[in-house]
């Protein structure tokens, strides 16, 4: 049924080895994975503690006690496993894997003898399995669980958690469906579809992949599902503790149910569970060859990059509902902008890639990645912002209510869970995010240019290569190919946005010319082992303008250098940051700054400070006139993902521009 | 006990007679008073009821039923009567007043025999009053009934509402104090104060003076009245109906009592409660001559209008509690700036004008007068805003949860029933506003420009004056003296910050000399009959900067012409208006547009459109070096207090500038 062989297939390899991101991946490894679970364990000081553990305790009988934390509590110890699975593929840990063996065992004992698998239901609300799927997260707790075993036993081959989840969807697939005494349903919070694809890839099972697209199909359809469901309920609400209203299908639009999916061509609602709906749509459109589906996911793709994304690639503009608001609503102030959502538009972008080869995807992945993913963690790897955003100043954070939820510093990673881990299974499966391959016809696209030895089954025979880049940095990427097939096959290098369309290629050490396809640089030929293709995409600093529909940035640019996003920030300039501004014809001095974490680029360019000297401080207002011109001053902005290291203080993307 | 005789006095009378203020005052007489009769007693179609009538004939026994509306409904009651008592004082009305005797009468019917007076608890909750200072506005709503009846007092001369409020005041007074067996408390709501200093200037009783300083100096003594308060009642909340964690000290910043008022210097919490507080403040500084009050006054008046006020005169930056957020922290699009706190500041400033005759008070107290609070009236009189942003885009008002408080056309006005009445009241008593007059120094002063009919008692003599004025569209007063004493005395005319300090004085036609004191072109002469002073202080249109600290408005002008603020709107420019800059240097054309509500003066400048055309709806960041030059336009700006009169569109009063 699978009509299209892009993607990556079980029998390609990719590992990563990159001096840009070996520090994410190993502070993943050494920090995050190890951190998590002294917190899972409720091990850690001064923190709230997780329950996670404990609730499988308690569920499998070994212990005695009350459910603890949120309702989806159980999410966070698959995210756990799933981390330690991609880490133990790129890097094997013996000890590690005896406790994640513990644990799925500790899984295994919790689950019922029909499959059915929730600590909460099992320890809180025995018999009220499937009465709240609007709210209680039974579903996208079962996806984790899901795409937890899938990357186990991809990772170590081992079956246990696998056969666990699988026992699990046999059941779901007993609950939900169209047939007579079945709940024609579907989850509040999107997950089970993208895992249950997953699912079916690692397994085979057809029956898998037709629950996923069951549940997207039902996904706003009438009568609508969730309003039902609350009507049986009497509205009572699970958050609330106590009957509401009954909502009108409009209100789904929270959850992407208040119209069917193909339906859909503006995102709303919760970004999170938009993204992960989209990323099922689109695998499912790929996997069964529908055409609306494919259009349905176009258009959201477009929706979501085009108009409501900031350019770090950040997206859900407001707090309320952590959600979308509308088309170029983009405050850089009050900005929501999740971290989790970031990485949800990465697998959207991942997915649409497997669909369809177009560098445009593969352009704002890298952004989502460079910017507003990797921003979100501290160099620690202990502190973690959820909201990321463009635009601060750490007393509106402080004292006014409407900014509370934009903090000033990073938090520590464990005060509230979905983020965090989000981010370190995401970085410890980097490496599936950096090629596809399309084995018919002989194709291997590189998206991101991240530092990898990888191999390919093509028709052709089996290619094995390694990426050197000088990414983030530098524009340059060598591939050298250390094993080809005797026959031709392409190798789709992606041109990325940023180089304006400028980008030399050389063979071997020759200039070669190469023909654009759909954003790609592709070169079909009989390579020889030992061949090098060396990729150099211009790679400028510049000052980029927003769409004048984006209110927020008018008369104002951001610095980009490549696929980094830049900032000023207080510490290397002055506050107010609001009374600078750039020229917009300035000089943009790139220079290697070995002091900022890992060593960073820094640039420098020509501003403008309004003159500040005359004003008293207690004179609010006074004629324009009565001011001195602006005084030349040198900006010094940092990549965007830094900011927050050093100094607490003022940070801004979107810096005004001047002309004189 | 009263020590300066700064203020309007009995025996002196203002009438106001002016094209510009005509309009306003006529609105309130003829729409405002009768659609809130008509809104009181729950006969607008498709409106909340008030049942503000309603609960008083049921406390009175007249009528059976069940209180309803807020538990501050009876203070809606006691504006409206105010504001009737202000409109008979300049403009007899018999059957008006006959409609008013009678909600007097049942007024009275519905007070208890020891004077207590509250229909919420006489109806709802008997036996619990005085329990709940904190929240139940109690003493709130009779201070709102003591300003009325003493403006009906004055205005008609009947004792029968003046009556009663004494026997209620005198009630209080058991209540509250210092002796042991009393109550060493306050109210939530700041209002009993003022109120209590009206009373005793309508009387004489000095007590009610005493009681007013009492409720000032007990608020925020240690131990926290409010929070013990809360202790006794278990943490119980009115308006949460449940007990709620005990509040600690600092959350009394909410109410300004989390510290002794003599000791606070920033303006914090909900700001219509801290002015109606400061206004008590300098009342009482001046009343007892207390010069720690009066010192903390200055403070607080210094940090509200320099660091804290929108240049409409809009105070209170932040929904979340309608409250103040902190210094320059002055968002446009997030704003509050309710209109009721700008009627709060209008009072302030008012106490201070008689306090010290500075004409910073009478600046700022013109800015809120002429910007925020008659702009936050329709044209029509039917429609208000409570929120008065100064930058507004419908769409996100409607779509965005963080600015679903920022109306983008005025609501009918008794949805919410605080700001609409302030309005009525404070229009209605504007002659109160435009002169005082030291007696003992024989000096008047003109704080406003608004044409009026006015005499005082000086210790020369009597004075009358009529004032003619072609404010705010021209800068031209006409003062003309039509009974002179035979002594000398002072005419203090207010040179307005607006007009940079440049301003002609003529006597009989002939320029004159005068001398600035306080910001007041002063003359001591012996006047004569007939004289004629002519006023002509420079109203020129001009570009106004904020303060650099205000980082929402950094590079950005706004337009001033007198005292009025402009603004653009889209209907006379293009969506979206962030893409307008205005020439730093522009010349600012004026001319008076007939057709514009009332007629006003426009002014045209010249501007710069950021290049659209070759954007795509789809490009959402491109590099600047792409774009267009700017291209020349006309900008268009009308006053801020007509925005929103037209079609619905974007409004920006802060305008980025350029220099090209
Ligand atoms: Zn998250
Ligand atoms: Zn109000």
């Amino acid at each position: 049924m699978e009509l299209s062989t892009n993607g990556l297939e079980k029998n390609n390899r990719v590992r990563i080895e990159d001096g840009f991101w070996g520090r994410f991946t190993e502070l993943v490894r050494e920090t995050v994975i190890p951190y998590q679970w002294e917190a899972l364990n409720d091990r850690i000081p001064d923190a709230e503690p997780s329950y996670a553990i404990r609730n499988f305790r308690i569920a499998a009988g070994w212990e005695q006690g009350e459910f603890g934390g949120m309702v989806f509590q159980d999410s966070d110890v698959a995210k756990w496993l799933e981390a330690v699975g991609y880490s133990l593929a790129a890097h094997p840990d013996p000890e590690l894997e005896r406790t994640a063996d513990e644990v799925i065992e500790l899984v295994a004992a919790a689950q019922h003898p029909n499959g059915y698998l929730n600590t909460y239901f099992t320890v809180k609300e025995p018999g009220n399995e499937w009465t709240n799927l609007h709210e209680a997260h039974e579903l996208y707790c079962a996806g984790h669980m899901i795409e937890a075993a899938v990357a186990y036993y991809e990772a170590t081959g081992k079956r246990r958690l696998l056969d666990v989840v699988c026992k699990f969807a046999d059941h779901i697939d007993t609950v939900f469906g169209r047939e007579p005494g079945k709940l024609r349903g579907y989850d509040g919070h999107q997950e089970i579809e993208l895992a249950l694809v997953k699912l079916y890839k690692a397994t085979g099972e057809q029956r898998y992949l037709q629950l996923a697209q069951f549940f997207i199909d039902e996904r706003g359809a009438e009568p609508n599902f969730l309003v039902e469901e609350c009507k049986q309920r009497d509205g009572y609400s699970h958050w609330a503790k106590k009957k509401l209203p009954i909502p009108k299908v409009e209100h789904m639009a929270y959850n992407q149910a208040h119209k069917p999916v193909r339906e859909q061509d503006v995102a709303v609602g919760h970004s999170v569970r938009a993204m992960y709906m989209y990323t099922a749509m689109a695998d499912l459109a790929r996997l069964t060859k529908d055409d609306g589906l494919l259009e349905a996911c176009r258009r959201l793709w477009d929706n979501t990059t085009k108009r409501q994304m900031y350019i770090t690639g950040g997206i859900g503009s407001t707090h309320h509902g952590e959600a979308f608001s509308f088309d170029y609503d983009l405050p850089n102030d009050t900005v929501y902008a999740e971290t989790c959502a970031s990485i949800g538009l990465i697998f959207f972008a991942n997915r649409m890639l497997q669909l369809e080869a177009k560098s445009e995807y593969a352009d704002v992945l890298e952004r989502a990645l460079y910017n507003n993913v990797i921003g979100s963690m501290s160099q620690d790897g202990k502190h973690y912002f959820y909201v990321n955003p463009l635009e601060v100043w750490p007393k509106a954070s402080e004292k006014n209510p409407g900014r509370h939820h934009v903090k000033a510093v990073r938090q520590k990673w464990f005060g509230c869970s979905c983020c965090p881990p989000n981010v370190a299974r995401l970085l410890s499966s980097l490496n599936d995010y950096i090629y596809t391959a399309s084995a018919e016809q002989n194709k291997i696209y590189t998206h991101l240019f991240i530092g990898s030895e990888a191999s390919f089954e093509l028709a052709a025979g089996q290619v094995a290569l390694k990426q050197q880049s000088r990414l983030p940095w530098e524009g340059y990427v060598r591939l050298e190919l250390s094993a080809v097939p005797g026959a031709p096959f392409s190798l789709a290098l992606r041109l990325p946005s940023w180089s304006c369309g400028n980008a030399i290629m050389k063979i071997n050490g020759a200039a070669t010319a190469y023909e654009i396809i759909d954003g790609y640089a592709t070169v079909n030929r009989q390579w020889k082992q030992g061949d090098v293709v060396e990729w150099e995409p211009q790679l400028e600093a510049q000052l980029i303008a927003a769409n004048p529909e984006i209110r927020a940035n008018a008369g104002k640019a951001a610095i980009e250098r490549g696929p980094i996003v830049y900032c000023l920030e207080e510490t290397d300039n002055f506050s107010p940051l609001a009374s600078l501004s750039i020229r917009g014809g300035s000089k943009l001095t790139s220079s290697f700054d070995p002091d900022l974490p890992g060593g960073a680029v820094v640039i420098e360019a020509e501003g403008r400070a309004d003159e500040r000297g005359s004003w008293q401080a207690d004179i609010p207002y006074r004629p324009l006139s009565q001011l001195q011109k602006a005084e030349p001053v040198k900006l010094k902005a940092v990549p965007y993902f830094l900011w927050g290291n050093r100094q607490p203080g003022e940070m801004a993307v979107w810096i005004r521009t001047c002309s004189e």
